[in-house]
């Protein structure tokens, strides 16, 4: 496994004006600023294209490439386009203009090698500066275009910060004053291609944190954030500060966005700009996380993974020491087994009982420690039965007996454990598992489980006793055109967006609350099982978004009270086993607020193998994704 | 060139009851029906597949397929599916018995390699249904499979029949009751995939036969329609036959759809069955059209073309023949001329003056004969110049010179007309070409013709003298998934869904009526001519549909009032010479009656090619096809 960091936070400097850009970006360099943001065209050279009457002009239309000393000088450099391009004018000759002028200015920003352009939009029609980005988006350059638009309607923000808490009412307003709109408008136009980022300018007022319209932003690719300097007031010591909501927004946009970047923009009010650099460096450092989770996950946030595969493929010794590592998880099982055996032995039986505990799928044996340490918690004996069928772990597993289980009642057995057949008097009073996957049955505990069920005597208990997969409709371009781009594993066309992901989310939108999808119990006493499922979710949109698939999430009862949980609302606290899972979907779509949206979700089974279907049926059907597993199924053997 | 025959139209009998598969077989086989429908499980054998029960029952679940004589016999039998099947009902124990049972008989009928098999379907909820068909079309049966639905809702029936004029009402009735509404549901979560097929039962009441309903049913892949033998009424002699709103549908849907199938279904009302087989049969042969194009069009419908590159390659012999053969266009032309050479010179010079014509884009020289034969009629002087830049097209103007034009002024010139350097006494007075496309300029007529300019006096005509391009937006599945079968030349990931084709469109439906897009003038008397485009089109959606892309078409003034024109309104009478193109998008969009259609297209300029980019931005935006050209674009050179 490898991962991506990049968290990185960076601070850059829009002065006012740009008389000489030598002298400027020696300036913000030494006062510590990341990047500085510079017009790509001197204003006086405004450029008339149409008709040739350009071709007239003598000398050139802007600063030379020589005047900063290095391309490494130009990397830190963010463009600006001229503030009279219109791309979406009616006027035909000022849009061909604006076309003509965009196109020469974003040429020359692509000849410089800078990082980013910054474009502004400012209403919902953006048709053809879409048409235009998409024009230079070719795969010979790398830059990137920021799309700059107002946090919230300047109409709305006062709506916005004093009606935080009533969050559902504001996303029902006229699309044309909604800036996300515009956005989202311009992105969809530019197929989500992922050189295209928002960066939005925040006002005096900013929208509630917890509200819909900001979540829904963190849910974007949002790669900067400007900071005009009025936004700012003056503390006690004359230095310029954040109110607390501004605080607020700026600690959320730098824990939630991957390689954000807050722009300094307007005319200095206070002493010098590098106090609002200072600022911004003092709260950002402040949000370092204490949860021990936010450790384990840095450089995992929004990175792809694919889910294991531990009946098809062995898993690897490394594998089984990260997941042994955690803190909650063997806890838990421990605990569980304590209450399992106190129920199942009254104290005059604890010297004559001996309860035979099997742990299947025993691994490197954490669960085997798990269950010596809670009988003699207990006071209770045990005969424990290590079942494993991969024989590299069976070698740890019988290492660990000789070395650290002597004397206690282990017997290691190297099966799987559907096959394993012990003596008719050795039959199990507890068995103890640890199947589950990132959206509970999918690594094939319900089948294992059933398969073992021969190992139990009539009155068994299973640890876990039950388990629950949780899903909820997401809105993440980053998960999106991560998928996009995933070229691992790829044998049908689009079989990547029909195969579900374990990625620790980061930068998305949770479009409604999670819901309760598929159940199972065990043991399960029926005379056939039955694991497959077919269930229809019905969700509420309460905020216009783009749907760009599924969070899963699982939850278990071990025994009892005894329970773990990944559900954002129920997650057991520092347990690092498990991320979510992401099911995609291959074409975003647009969901109106005030709108159902109705899932479908299936798990099927073959001989050979698992799968899950999925689509919505509402607000507009969508294809069937993965029939017959064709792209994506957890083998059974 | 090839072309696909399939306008073939069946008829089939599906008896109320079959005891002996093999009597009813031969029977219907000796009165001339093509298929029998039957059912595939004897209704006997209701099955129970949950919880496993079914494996203890004893015997087959029906007929053997040893009880026809051989394959070929079951290849003339369409199968039904048991009528208590209902996947998508809310009980769990019947949905899973359904999917079971079903799943079964599809099975089966594959094992007989039946053509197809009728499922019928009686409301908007079908998504499990649709999980199970998707299960069963792997690439390794043809199974075809027939979604039967009502031809109209029969609450609404009386609606649709009384209210025939008013067609815009009907569709924005209650989609729950839009039986295409049902079929949509299907269709979209299948994956619009080709082998899924909508089959109608009319009912005693048929909607108008040009209302948004009917017109929308042809706009589907329609495989067949049941035709209840209650729907016939007896005339005088006691034979069935139709009411004229019924003979009107058989009509209709045998011109518009590709190997219909008629299918008598209920009790013989009358003395046999075969009577209905002659009716329908009668009625069908009544459809040929009488229109010449007709004959022509041929094996071309919905048959995709790749639109010519007569700049980059040079044409085929085959080619100029064909279009030679139109019997409209070259009488146009002369007509054209006639009237420009009437104009140009008055009777008394027509002695003294000598009006060069250029004919640019001469071919093989129909125009050079034209203008020649304009000149006699107008008692005209006039001096050709046949220009062309296709060597071996020269070689027959050069031949033409000698054995056909002798004695006349005509000179052949083997010149790019954009490179041609005539004597500065000779410039043109006419310059004639016929350089159009299906969508007017997309052979680069405008390109060419500014090229040209250095050719013409300052007063001289143009022929033709202007051209507009016109956009409509279409619902068609069969375009669609000709596309997306399309293997020719596909360079980048869904190139296919980036270029237009030039297609004879049957199977479709025409959302709203064209609209104009782009005109040229020539000659263009810019300094710097300016062939760009950009036009943003609103339709109205005035029934819920399905958008699948759009069809062009164009007109154009040759001269004066002498126009020709492929828009369906204003259509030259007889000419052939130009299918309708069509521009397809790469997911089809769902269009809700009453909301806005707002198309954006572009024609797009560089120093080697010429491109159209396209999407729309209500009533949701999508991406904007084929960026840079790079999936099509018309060579310049």
């Amino acid at each position: 496994m490898t991962n991506n960091d990049n968290r990185m936070v960076t601070v850059t400097i829009d002065y006012p004006s740009v008389s000489c850009l030598k002298t400027t970006f020696d300036e913000a360099s030494k006062n510590g600023f990341a990047y500085i943001c510079a017009p790509l065209a001197h204003s006086l050279f405004r450029r008339e294209f149409f008709h040739g009457k350009s071709k007239n002009r003598k000398g050139p239309f802007t600063r030379s490439d020589l005047c900063l000393s290095s391309f490494e000088d130009w990397a830190a450099v963010i463009g600006k386009i001229s503030p009279y391009i219109n791309c979406d004018t009616s006027n035909e000759y000022n849009r061909k203009t604006s076309e003509a002028t965009l196109k020469q200015e974003l040429s020359y920003a692509c000849h410089l090698s800078l990082p980013a352009v910054i474009i502004p939009v400012n209403g919902p029609n953006v048709t053809n500066l879409s048409r235009v980005i998409l024009s230079k988006l070719v795969p010979t350059t790398s830059i990137q275009i920021w799309i700059k638009v107002p946090l919230c309607d300047p109409v709305k923000q006062k709506k916005c910060f004093y009606q935080g808490e009533d969050e559902e009412s504001e996303p029902t307003e006229s699309e044309a004053n909604d800036t996300w709109h515009w956005w989202n408008n311009l992105r969809t136009m530019t197929d989500s291609n992922k050189r295209v980022c928002v960066c939005v300018e925040v006002g005096g007022d900013v929208p509630a944190a917890d509200g819909a319209v900001m979540r829904r932003w963190l849910g974007e690719p949002l790669r900067a954030v400007l900071l005009p300097t009025h936004v700012f007031v003056t503390n006690r010591k004359g230095f310029p500060v954040l109110t607390k909501p501004h605080q607020a927004l700026v600690r959320q946009v730098a824990s939630h966005c991957h390689d954000i970047n807050f722009v300094v923009t307007g005319a200095c009010r206070h002493q010098h700009f590098d106090l609002y650099l200072k600022y911004i460096g003092y709260l950002v450092q402040q949000k370092e996380s204490t949860d021990p989770l936010a450790t384990f996950t840095e450089g995992y946030e929004d990175f792809l993974q694919y889910p294991l595969q531990p009946l098809a493929d062995n898993l690897e010794s490394q594998t089984y020491e990260v997941f042994e590592k955690d803190p909650i998880k063997y806890n838990k099982y421990q605990e569980a087994i304590y209450h399992a055996l106190l129920d199942r032995v009254p104290f005059e039986e604890k010297e004559t009982s001996v309860q035979v505990v099997m742990v299947v799928g025993a691994g490197r044996g954490p669960l085997v420690t798990a269950a010596l340490n809670a009988a003699r918690k207990a006071q209770r004996r045990v005969k424990v039965y290590a079942v494993e069928k991969n024989p590299n772990a069976v070698v740890t597993l019988e290492t660990k007996q000789v070395e650290e289980w002597r004397g206690e009642a282990v017997t290691v057995v190297s099966s799987d454990m559907r096959l394993f057949r012990p003596p008719a008097d050795q039959l199990a009073d507890l068995l103890v598992s640890e199947l589950l996957g990132s959206f509970g049955d999918n690594e094939l505990s319900p089948e294992c489980l059933d398969g073992a069920r021969h190992l139990m005597k009539d009155d068994a208990i299973s640890i876990p006793c039950s388990y629950t997969s949780y899903l909820s409709p997401i809105q993440s371009m980053r998960l999106y055109n991560e998928v996009r781009g995933y070229k691992e594993r790829i044998i049908v066309k689009e079989s990547h967006f029909e195969m579900p992901y374990v990625v620790h989310q980061k930068n998305r939108f949770t479009i409604d609350q999670p819901q309760p999808l598929f159940t199972f119990h065990h043991p399960n006493t029926d005379e056939v099982p039955d694991n497959t499922r077919y269930k229809q979710l019905t969700f509420d949109v309460k905020t216009t978004s783009i749907l760009h698939g599924f969070s899963g999430y699982f939850s278990t009862v071990l025994y009892k009270d005894t329970t773990l949980s990944i559900h954002p609302d129920t997650h057991s606290p520092g347990m690092f086993s498990w991320f979510p899972i992401y099911f995609p979907i291959k074409e975003p779509v647009h969901l109106k607020a005030g709108k159902k949206l109705i899932v479908n979700f299936w798990r099927l089974i073959d001989k050979e193998k698992v799968w899950y279907e999925w689509n919505i049926s509402a607000p507009t059907p969508i294809p069937i994704h993965n029939p017959n597993g064709r792209s994506y199924s957890i083998k059974l053997h």
